[in-house]
């Protein structure tokens, strides 16, 4: 039986896995006694809470509000439903009466705003219920909708309160009843995609075909002539040809989506798209919404995409731009791009579990969606720049709070990434540190993983079955690996062991105690960009293992930019346990220019000199968490 | 007696400068032919000539006029002031009786618009009189009154006549009434500088001292506190602290200016200021206000200047940002200002014949002025970077069409930077085929050169005194030259000749026939960026003599990004006579990167390859003059 027509896979739950590493549990620790409760407070702060009193007349919308002085914003409920859902998460693994009466309370709330006809998106049923459903191009009611039904359903799995899931629901069945291709239906969908996936992830809660019904004809929809954004803007009195953003590739509906294979537009938009269309082409089995998946995928990783996994270079559109258009400085690469990014390719290993997603959502997950966190949990970034002349700091709040609940619900949940699993069959994607409790073959199986990945390629697994069981784990073999090695039980296999599609395939009758050791060799090691990427042309980036290195000024005392790294120099990795949380450093004897004979030229004809510079590279995930500097992932190369 | 103690030099009027040469004559021949005709033209196209019609009621403001689509703007006197100046420099050589018509039309039209009291602002005339001289830092009258005054100059020495000249005197006289220090003045200057310069050359078009003390006025008053952009701020009921450029820098008005030692703001009115600053130094021999200049020179010559002589990297003030902040593709670098510079740099060497000064003017025109007019004489850039992807073009026309005029007035008088002369001293700055007659030692002298500079470095030059004639020579060294030799009359001199400054000086009997020949050795050179330039780092650029190259995508069927110049490679240089009116080349073998064996990838843990890849590089003025495509000056170094 070839891979391909082994039954699919489907993602642990995440409560499944419980982290004991070095990397993750310090971060999930960080986002349930930080960010979560920061979080609610700055949603406090700025009305978020207040603003669900639909019924008392709301404050003007030019007057800012609290110590962030913002005003009230069209998608505000989102930031609440992405809020309850990183909660939830931690709840899943902990309950807290304390933060269940937060979360009840909004829940009450938002079930006392919603109308009797079932429509419930605060901002309009207070400041404009004449304009309800009037411009989903631009006025995110179904993306607002999308994020309440995730947290909806994430609080109910959690606690199986049912308050603002039973509200989200009876929401949905009037959003079903509005849209579709019925008669007197409305033909629309939302300009900003978001609850397309929502509704997948409702259907999988209530096991309700026609939530992923309505997912799939938004889905379908899509891009379809007339176009609706047109349509409703003539309705509106609006010429359709003044849309600020030009053209509908902003988000998405240029075309069908079966017929899209160029990944354009908004990038968080993009992502969200493309992981509904992956749970979709999953749960029908539709083979050409697969392969536009796979197109769009071979479109962002061979031409659209940092090396952080970051994406989307432009903040103009916040996204997409044209091939190759990699700018390091200016780069938007917005945490939740990379967090969608995660989400799509997680979604991906569930059509075909190939190493090739699983590669990308460790890279992005590493690199371009962690480092949208401080440490501390309680600082942000919403752009992800790969360079900076010390001018970009995390923040602590912003007019826009997308991101910090979104790398908040990722992390909490970053147990169900860790391994897929189908009858017979465990593939293990990411590794760190952990328990895992998965049921196999009908029967309960406890893998343990030992190792201090990322910082070191050795992973001592071993596989606790409640009784002998025979199963195929599948270890991946990350992209970045060039050579590794294996032992069962301290030896080498007695045959050779495939590689398929980049996962290791032991199929066995498991003992209790059985062990596997898997030895990733993890050097520092250089990279290069495709000659296009104008960039980077004549630079060279650090990696090691899944970890993108960058330098930042607080390690250098000569200006980034005067910093050059030969071709040969050697270079080295260091576990350095009190830095940065405990992070391997990469270091190497580097070059400087020598300002010094320059006197007072500005130009000469004559190179200028070049000096001996060692340097040290971090995580970039972790830069601008000490002293504010400059930060630069890719190197001039000498 | 030293240099210093000599007395100081002047410079030639420029019609007594007569270009022979393949890079100015034709230039000159596209201003008058093309330029100037075309100019005229859009300026009625527009709305300019009918919008001195004062006393009729003005078209609607935000009405589009005629086929290039803009609004009257505010500074439209200036554009008749500055077209009249560089049609003035064309009659000046050549009277033409249609286009003295079209510029007595005008000045009659001026005239007709002026109030009885002197004042003569037609946008403010006709559009709002109660609001004259009430925003001194935002409406450019002052500014527009310097470039009539400019204009009238230039026409009344070209013709005799007096119209318009007149009209001014009675203007500047309102204005000398207005403003300064008495009781019941305004201690007002312009927030665009301009009127001062123009002051001097009134002053010394009439010899009448009192033009020569407002433009002090207006330098000396410049920056004092109170501040007077606040003071009127408050008299108009506006919040100065409201002000859109933030900071006084933007004007130059934020300190006293013989207290200025940074180059900041919008670049031509610093450029315009620093001019002024440098007349009156010279004309006052004032040694605080030459120290300013001194400073304020090293400042922009060792800080923020483009290779090109290009100056004000930001679009954001139309001007400078930070030292060492030199983007390339992004540069700003008006046209205007790299003209302004030349008018500087002129200034300045009649402070102190330097060669400095002199080697900064080449620069500038050869390079960054330059560039500004298509060799046509119909297309002009307005910013001129250093790097294009190939979006980057010349326009036909702009809604602020100050370049053009400026590129033409100063082409058009460029006779006059050839040479500056004394009582019995004669120093030549630039070299080109030309035949220059002069008044030394009370004898008329012609002085032919015979070169293909800038292609070529051995300069042939005749010397013709009417009789017998002591004077000295002085020929500049150029900066860049590492090595020359000379020859009098066919031998070399009986004893070394000292270089002064830059300047080689032969002081002899010349009689009829003497011949120098000056022979610059002028090799294709790599030339680097300090340390500090960021955007240059990794880079070198080409230069031969006062000549900067630069890559162009016409040359190149690789992408101009992909393509490096290794350290070694031997460069050639070659006189093409049909290519761009005739230029050097400089060509080498280049490497360029190889995408071929990256399949899909977009990074990779291995270089790029490098393949062959023969680079021709053209001047960087004469770029944009075939087919549309990228432009890189600053290449990468292999």
């Amino acid at each position: 039986m070839t891979d391909a027509k082994r039954p699919r896979l489907r993602a642990v739950p995440f409560t499944a896995v419980e982290f004991t590493d070095s990397f993750w549990q310090p971060r999930q620790h960080a986002v349930r006694q930080r960010t979560v409760p920061i979080l609610f407070g700055r949603c406090e702060d700025v009305g978020m809470v207040e603003s669900l009193a639909v019924d008392t007349p709301p404050p003007p919308l030019r007057i800012p509000i609290g110590p962030w002085g913002g005003t009230q914003q069209m998608f505000w409920d989102s930031d609440l439903g992405k809020w309850i859902e990183a909660a939830s998460y931690t709840l899943a693994v902990r309950r807290d009466a304390a933060l269940e009466a937060r979360i009840d309370d909004l829940a009450s709330r938002f079930a006392a705003a919603q109308r009797s006809d079932g429509y419930l998106n605060t901002y309009f049923i207070r400041r404009a219920p004449e304009k309800r459903w009037t411009n989903l191009r631009d006025w995110h009611e179904l993306y607002c909708a999308g994020h309440l039904i995730e947290g909806a359903v994430a609080y109910f799995a959690a606690t199986g309160k049912r308050t603002l899931l039973d509200a989200m629901i009876r929401y949905v069945d009037h959003i079903a009843a509005t849209f579709g291709t019925g008669t007197g239906q409305k033909r629309g969908y939302c300009g900003h995609e978001e609850i397309e996936l929502a509704l997948v992830k409702l259907y999988r809660a209530t096991g309700e075909r026609k939530y992923l019904d309505l997912a799939r004809y938004f889905v379908d929809e899509r891009g379809s002539q007339p176009h609706y954004f047109d349509l409703e803007a003539r309705r509106r009195g609006d010429d359709p040809a003044s849309y600020t953003f030009r053209t509908y590739e902003y988000s998405q509906s240029h075309k069908l989506v079966r017929d899209q294979d160029k990944v354009v537009g908004h990038a968080v938009r993009a992502m969200y798209l493309y992981s509904a269309m992956a749970d979709l082409a999953a749960e029908d089995d539709d083979a050409k919404l697969k392969h536009a998946c796979q197109l769009l995928w071979a479109d962002l990783v061979g031409k659209r995409l940092y090396l952080t996994g970051g994406l989307g270079p432009s903040e103009a559109n916040e996204g997409f731009t044209a091939d190759y258009d990699l700018p390091n400085e200016s780069a938007y690469a917005e945490t939740c791009a990379a967090v969608g990014f995660v989400f799509w390719a997680h979604r991906m290993l569930h059509i075909e579990c190939d190493g090739r997603y699983a590669d990308m959502m460790e890279r992005a997950l590493y690199n371009g969606a962690a480092s949208g966190l401080s440490l501390t949990g309680d600082r942000f970034f919403y752009d992800n720049p790969l360079a900076s002349k010390g001018d970009h700091h995390r923040w602590e709040w912003h007019d826009c709070p997308c991101c910090p609940p979104n790398i908040a619900r990722l992390i909490a949940s970053l147990g169900g990434y860790v391994c897929s699993a189908g009858e017979n069959e465990a593939a293990i994607h990411l590794y760190a540190s952990s328990k895992m409790r998965l049921s196999l073959g009908g029967g309960d199986v406890v893998i343990h993983q030992e190792t201090n990945y990322p910082w070191d390629g050795v992973i001592a697994i071993r596989i606790d079955p409640a009784s002998p069981q025979q199963f195929a784990l599948k270890l991946r073999i990350p992209g970045w690996c060039r050579s590794w090695r294996v032992t069962i039980n301290g030896a080498a296999p007695a045959q050779a062991q495939a590689v398929e599609r980049g996962y290791l395939r032991i199929d066995r009758l498991w003992q209790k105690g059985d062990s596997v050791r898997l030895e990733l060799d993890m050097p520092a090691e250089r990279i290069y960009a495709h000659p296009a990427v104008t960039e980077d042309s004549g630079r060279v980036a650090l990696m090691r293992g899944p970890i993108v290195y960058c330098l930042e000024g607080a390690d250098h005392r000569i200006p980034l930019h005067r910093i050059l790294l030969p071709r040969a120099a050697p270079l080295s990795a260091r576990f350095e346990a009190g830095l940065l949380g405990g992070v391997a450093t990469v270091a190497g004897e580097g070059l400087a220019m020598d300002p010094s004979d320059w006197g007072g030229a500005l130009y000469r004809p004559v190179e200028p000199n070049l000096v001996p510079c060692p340097i040290v590279a971090v995580p970039y995930c972790t830069w601008d968490n000490r002293a504010p500097g400059a930060m630069a992932v890719w190197l001039r190369e000498a």
